[in-house]
């Protein structure tokens, strides 16, 4: 039998989070984050319950590449937003590289002035294990962050991959951060990515860089004419920033709230939240699917000798997968 | 019910695909990434019998960015494959940018001599549908190449994220094609990514561009001894090579040559094909749990009028997927 910890009855989850203690909070999310099965119940039951106080925040998508500067980018444009009465929440996705394995440093070291921010609260979103892949509660995380009064939400992605799919299916709007290169701009970034963006923002622009910011903000804006018109209507600006400098930053947060507000009036908005609701379903369904096949005892005891079996080429992965299925369903 | 194309007996499928005859080759992969559940069994029965004749090609994953040339790259050193008597299948994987979505040529298009080469075997992968997920099936198509008697496998990604990982797992060998830019050579690729490469080639090193590619090439072998040694113990190697010239094809090949035999040496071919099909496995059983939700005449008859409830705000998709589940599983 599993050991677990002890849990709080479910109200005291719920009033917690929405009386915005943020120990509560974190309680929480550690809940909905769990595979065990009775966890998993709590934490139905705690978003059920806090759901019809979601959907009020902004919810915005952050990512570029490494050496771009997201956490210098985030501590300033956060302490900004904060700065206007808003709350703000990060969560951060960090997938990882592969080999190496395991992320570089905690969150609340690379945004240190976020984290002693009473208006601010940073949450590492549990990511990529067998059961789980990218982000897999992040959805969930993000909705109690709304229930708490969060008014503002940046999911952070590391890298530019498939991680940046999943957290476009979640967010209002997507900010690409970018880095002035030399020579050809488009080189690394994906185009699907650069489709994505409502805003580019080009980091980095102070000192000697800022001409170099310049040329690449051109470039950006005329490779942007060649996309296709969005969904939304929306027309996605390049923009140039210094987070060191503290310049540009009132620009960018002047796009969020103009797409805002065009968004509210043509409705893409509440369209485009429709949509993720659906493909949230779909995400628990997977999630559920998965989770209750390899948490079945049967299964658990099966299957390290199947695969030491696979190994030493006993039985063929097929055929094993089989065998598997077939105990599973009977 | 389900309209179906007229199957052929299973040892037909078998015994063409054993003698090489392209055409019953391709109808084997249909049947392999079909979502039907007859089909599926059809495919399991046919893989199965041929699995004896698998595992004895040499398999590469080739991926880089757009605009690398990818398509001429694998058209030239696809040729000097097949010049060296080894019959080889091209196998490409285009998870497609999500927004403007299918693929844009052709890959018989865009790799037209060996598309009429009779060595070779073009076949785009099956990829990213809701059920699906990056190249569900290339595994499967991988195995019946292989018993077809295709000595070489290329597994090419268009793009640098999820499916590079998905391919890792797949392969012997990496290879990472990269353009040489004027600045910040690392700024585009994930770190992650670089990591799996066994070479980085650099393309398009001829005329004018052949400095710049030197200079690439020095920038990455630094890049690459930061890295932690890999579990194979190989020595990643940077190369440059100009397909349109021809030059530097053949140093990438011997680096093939000599990372097989080394590898088979030190076990780790043997080893890594070992863990690979373990995640077949795990893989097998995700898709089959996927597969037979969806496809459960009760759920798919629910899922329209659900996923309309959850738009209009009647029902919140975490009840949703708890009601299709529920449903499912009584």
């Amino acid at each position: 039998m599993y050991q677990r910890k002890q849990r709080l009855p479910i109200e005291k989850y719920v009033n917690g989070v929405l009386g915005g203690d943020k120990i509560i909070l974190s309680k929480a999310i550690t809940i909905v984050e769990s595979t065990l099965e009775a966890d998993q119940l709590i934490a139905e039951k705690i978003i059920e319950q806090l759901l019809p106080q979601t959907g009020k925040s902004m919810r915005i998508g952050i990512t570029g590449v490494p050496g771009v500067g997201k956490s210098t980018f985030i501590e300033s444009f956060g302490k900004l937003v904060t700065s206007q009465n808003k709350k703000l929440a990060v969560l951060t996705i960090d997938p990882s590289s592969q080999r190496s394995g395991g992320s570089i440093l905690g969150d609340k070291t690379r945004m240190s002035n976020l984290a002693v921010n009473p208006m601010a609260y940073i949450r590492p979103s549990a990511s990529g294990n067998s059961l789980g892949g990218v982000g897999t509660k992040t959805r969930e995380t993000m909705l109690l962050c709304e229930a708490a009064g969060y008014d503002v939400i940046f999911i952070e992605t590391v890298g530019v991959g498939q991680s940046e799919t999943t957290v476009k299916g979640m967010v209002d709007f997507f900010l690409l951060l970018m880095l002035a290169g030399a020579g050809d701009e488009l080189q690394g970034i994906k185009k699907g990515i650069m489709e994505m963006a409502d805003v580019i923002a080009i980091t980095k622009s102070d000192g000697d860089n800022r001409v170099k910011c310049e040329m690449a903000q051109r470039e950006y804006k005329n490779a942007l004419h060649l996309f296709p018109v969005s969904k939304s209507g929306w027309n996605p600006k390049v923009l140039t920033c210094s987070a060191i400098e503290d310049e540009g930053l009132n620009s960018i947060w002047e796009q969020v709230l103009k797409f805002k507000s065009e968004m509210n009036n043509n409705g893409f908005l509440f369209k485009n939240r429709q949509q993720q609701n659906v493909e949230w379903m779909h995400d628990i369904i997977l999630y559920s699917l998965r989770n209750k096949f390899y948490s079945n005892g049967n299964i658990s005891n099966a299957i390290e000798n199947l695969e030491n079996d696979i190994k030493n080429e006993k039985i063929p992965a097929i055929s094993a997968a089989r065998k598997l299925l077939k105990e599973y369903h009977n």
